[in-house]
């Protein structure tokens, strides 16, 4: 199965590719590697999920945030490269959490990202080296900001 | 234009290239991509802007120290290429920002650093991916730090 | 000397690799770098590193807890190729300190893995570029989480 086939037996609609929010490129490709920036959990409708995980949201609202910005990526590659089917494999996610000074759980929280990408790209080149860490704010208040390396064929 | 010709046009004079502040080297260049290690606000003195953005400054004063760590970038880069005319890309940049935990202007902080490298290397290739986002804490207590990769020729 | 000499003269016994906390692989090649996933101060008892440096424990403490990180990341890094001596470079690593807001000697911390590689690998190819900074939380109150780059051979 493809990366496409995926999305649509898995009834996934992405959302638009997000603009960028300040002087930057959603994505740059040099020598097979795609570099995309930090993304945030953007919906279909424009709005993003916001509050900082464990205060003003919890556990399973920054698992659904980290997958809408996975969704976010996802639309951000298909944009640049016309089909997802030229992803090669994930190299690397940063997933920064929002999060109060005790939260413990960030790997849970970008799992939400890091499911997604497993069940459109399959296991094997879906899942790559990655960091879940906790940030002391996000820019708008959003409660998830991931980027990725992610190698592209032709 | 060349990067070296805009700088003089801008009037902008570069400060020293910084020295490291621990166990690391500010540049490594592998295969064309040169990492830029974490770089902070130096000035020409020797002096840093220090201070947490939204708190103890505010988003303007984190505008110009992304600026002037944009600047220690360059001078870095200067002194291990030769000339900034080397560099062919920016390809990534991780802007890191001390601020307090309700600010939400990262973008516009960091925004300082991108359009120095816009103005020098031009929007095509001075503008690359990014990360803006909010840290707990920075080495003596700077406004901001950026890492960055950089496409460099010969 | 090679590095597996190295660690043999310095006495030094790496833990176990570690096994994932969450849906990522602990370490990714692509075209000669290894991207390392976030890796924490895990012990050769399976326990951790914890406490926010500066506010739970101290900076020493965080030196203790960097140091050990590298010793996880040596350990992923000889799971993976087999021997140390694959290793041509440490290109770059992110050190991610979990402090306290006004703590200022991140660099001081992290030198504890950035020490460590250089006596493993020498100073020349075992220090690299390096950003050192302060997160907001990491998961399990770690006291730190450290990324790299390593550039390795066949």
């Amino acid at each position: 199965m493809s990366a496409e086939s995926n999305l649509q037996s898995l009834s996934i609609e992405l959302p638009p590719a997000p603009e960028p929010m300040g002087v930057y490129k959603p994505i740059v490709i040099v020598d097979g590697l795609a570099y995309l920036s930090g993304h945030g959990p953007l919906n279909a409708d424009g709005s993003l999920h916001k509050g900082r995980v464990g205060a003003e949201v919890g556990e399973e609202a920054g698992y659904a945030a980290a997958r809408q910005t996975g969704l976010a990526m996802l639309a951000t590659l298909r944009s640049e490269l016309g089909s997802l089917d030229r992803v090669k494999r994930v190299v690397k996610l940063l997933g920064m959490v929002n999060s109060s000074a005790d939260f413990e759980n960030h790997p849970t929280v970008i799992n939400g990202c890091s499911e997604l990408f497993a069940d459109v790209f399959g296991s094997e080149i879906g899942v790559g080296a990655r960091s879940a860490v906790g940030m002391g704010s996000l820019p708008g208040n959003i409660s998830v900001e991931i980027e990725g390396i992610f190698e592209v064929g032709s």
